[in-house]
């Protein structure tokens, strides 16, 4: 509902309300609110202004959440709306390179409209036959993740033995495709019975497990993995790591991807000392770092994505104000799939 | 004195007397013995007699003294002697290849003389200007370790800022000049003031530190390198690891060579998210798994040591019922360089 003579329009945002510390998100962290945007871009400004159409909900962004500013990415402001990956119209442009109506995808506001400025991170989105809100997961930063991850710091090799944490999940679910079609025996790890089911029967993954309902993940691996495990995807860190190390064979590589468990998890790693029994490689990475193989990497997907070779989980939350809760559930699993918030259809 | 009859000579031994678990080794944990050994080959076996000369003290040997054989090698046998690297004379050989009063480096027994059959694993000593005792040392596995750890793990580059603890150690005091010589900055640690002194002003390290006097090596790591860690080479693990993941630089290499504080560190590492934010590689190795590179290794190091290039820093202990004190002293850090026991110089 633009307002004629002011041009402002309703505009939902979702809000920071303040620094959270040592523990993980909540619903009441995020503040649902409803202020007044320009749809126009003001006079003598660059940029575009966008209409968000999909939102992703990614872990990292808990660490933005955070007073501290010594990370590869700063902290959100404190009673601003937050940002992340989303898929976004133009609704307006001062940019040659963005037209009114073009489908973009980059970093944007948790709000209808936003106005970018910097508009060298947008990529255009040519429509198809792939969903737009693939965007930010499949063809997005999470699936870029697993792809880096897998090929570039796995150093994977036909027949190895894989593992996966949080497997259901955005990055998992990739990487034990990518496994697969690379000729490993890939297991899964998931937390409820029916992200096992998903993993078993519909992602393909050779076996999967509930890792809630098992008592001693050392037991555990050692059933998966009677012979060890050559590649360990690490989403979660923490006592599945400390599991994982007493698995692993002899070269075996460890990729840190994420530690979802970190928080939670005050014991401290004690199985390091298998890194030299087993000369044991673990490194960690950012998605970001491996960018000039990003068009390669999306190249490699669609045509997959076409084929039937890799397929897609995506648990779609509608509405902006059920984005708090969407967000915070990724820190207890409630998500079956990438999480992606729909603000609107169109 | 060797029995004219049976040929039967004593032989002064050290046995490991019971398995031991979650600890340090103790003094009380070896026993001297003597027996008797006959100085001729038996009829009909292959192999060498040899008498002891030097005993190398590893802290590795610790490994051998847990009931565990999931490990690279297989424990001691209690009641029976202890085996270690170390440099003999053969009294008398049964193998072509070796002839009575060469001079050998390998494995033998923690005793006076030693029966030894696989004489495979045995390397013929030169006679010449370098004292037979750095060839468990220097020129044997922990200068190895040194030398295929830094080169074949760190990744280094010249410029770089490198960290290594235990630095006045058989692998650090060795690691510390290589890196000086390879162009990088080198900090080192150790646990007492003598050790400092000698790390800054005969092992050339740019500076070192007592790690026992420091109350906060987080701090202490941020002061000596206010840009952060290139290369961490860890021979402690611990405590110090921790620190050090805290200071590492973006893309910094940890190469994991020993945990000598892991027996007493209980409270599990902490600050594993760093090797995500700062993209750490951290890597165990064995030096075991770099032998083919043994012969360039010798030759660079002799030649380095003769111009000047590379000094090295020896602890002797005289007399083998010394010896149990000698090995539990490593885990105290009594010694001061290269831990050897001399049983006899001739
Ligand atoms: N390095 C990079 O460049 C990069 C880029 C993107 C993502 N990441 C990381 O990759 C990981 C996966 O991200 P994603 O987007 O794919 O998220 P996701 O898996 O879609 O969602 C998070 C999942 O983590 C699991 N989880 C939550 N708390 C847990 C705990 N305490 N212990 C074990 N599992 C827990 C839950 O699944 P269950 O039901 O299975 O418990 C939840 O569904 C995250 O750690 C993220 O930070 C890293
Ligand atoms: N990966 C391989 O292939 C390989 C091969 C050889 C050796 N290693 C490892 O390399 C490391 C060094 O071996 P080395 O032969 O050179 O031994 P070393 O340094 O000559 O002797 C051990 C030293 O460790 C230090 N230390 C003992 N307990 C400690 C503790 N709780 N916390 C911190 N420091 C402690 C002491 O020095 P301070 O006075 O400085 O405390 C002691 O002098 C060991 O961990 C060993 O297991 C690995």
């Amino acid at each position: 509902m633009e307002d004629e003579e002011t041009h402002l329009t309703q505009n939902k945002q979702i809000i920071l309300k303040n620094f959270i510390e040592g523990r993980n998100p909540r619903e009441t962290d995020l503040e649902f609110k409803i202020s007044k945007v320009s749809l126009r871009i003001p006079k003598g400004s660059g940029g575009v202004v966008v209409k968000n159409l999909y939102l992703s909900c990614d872990p990292y962004m808990r660490g933005r959440m955070r007073d501290f500013n010594g990370s590869y990415i700063p902290p959100f402001v404190p009673g601003s709306v937050i940002q992340g990956f989303g898929v976004s119209k133009v609704v307006d442009s001062n940019d040659p390179n963005f037209k009114i109506g073009d489908l973009v995808t980059g970093f944007t506001g948790w709000e209808e409209y936003s106005l970018l400025q910097k508009t060298e991170q947008l990529k255009k989105i040519q429509p198809g036959d792939i969903p737009p809100s693939y965007y930010v997961g499949l063809l997005g930063m999470p699936g870029f993740t697993a792809y880096a991850g897998f090929y570039e710091v796995c150093s994977p090799k036909q027949g190895d033995y894989v593992f996966v944490s949080a497997a259901s999940g955005a990055v998992g679910q990739l990487v034990g495709q990518l496994a697969k079609l690379h000729g490993c025996y890939v297991v899964g790890s998931a937390g409820t019975n029916q992200k096992v089911d998903l993993l078993k029967n519909k992602l393909g993954f050779d076996e999967a497990f509930n890792y809630k309902e098992e008592p001693d993940l050392n037991s555990t691996l050692k059933r998966y993995f009677p012979q060890g495990i050559d590649i360990y995807f690490d989403n979660v860190g923490g006592s599945m790591l400390d599991a994982a190390l007493l698995n692993m064979k002899i070269h075996g590589r460890i990729a840190i991807c994420g530690m979802v468990s970190h928080v939670s998890y005050t014991e401290g790693i004690q199985n390091l000392f298998m890194l030299i029994t087993k000369r044991i490689r673990m490194q960690g990475f950012l998605q970001s770092d491996y960018v000039h193989l990003f068009p390669k990497f999306l190249e490699f997907i669609i045509s997959n994505y076409k084929q039937g070779n890799v397929i897609y989980i995506e648990d779609m939350t509608e509405g902006l104000e059920n984005a708090p809760d969407a967000f915070a559930g990724l820190f207890s699993g409630k998500n079956v799939g990438k999480k992606v918030i729909c603000i609107t259809h169109e």
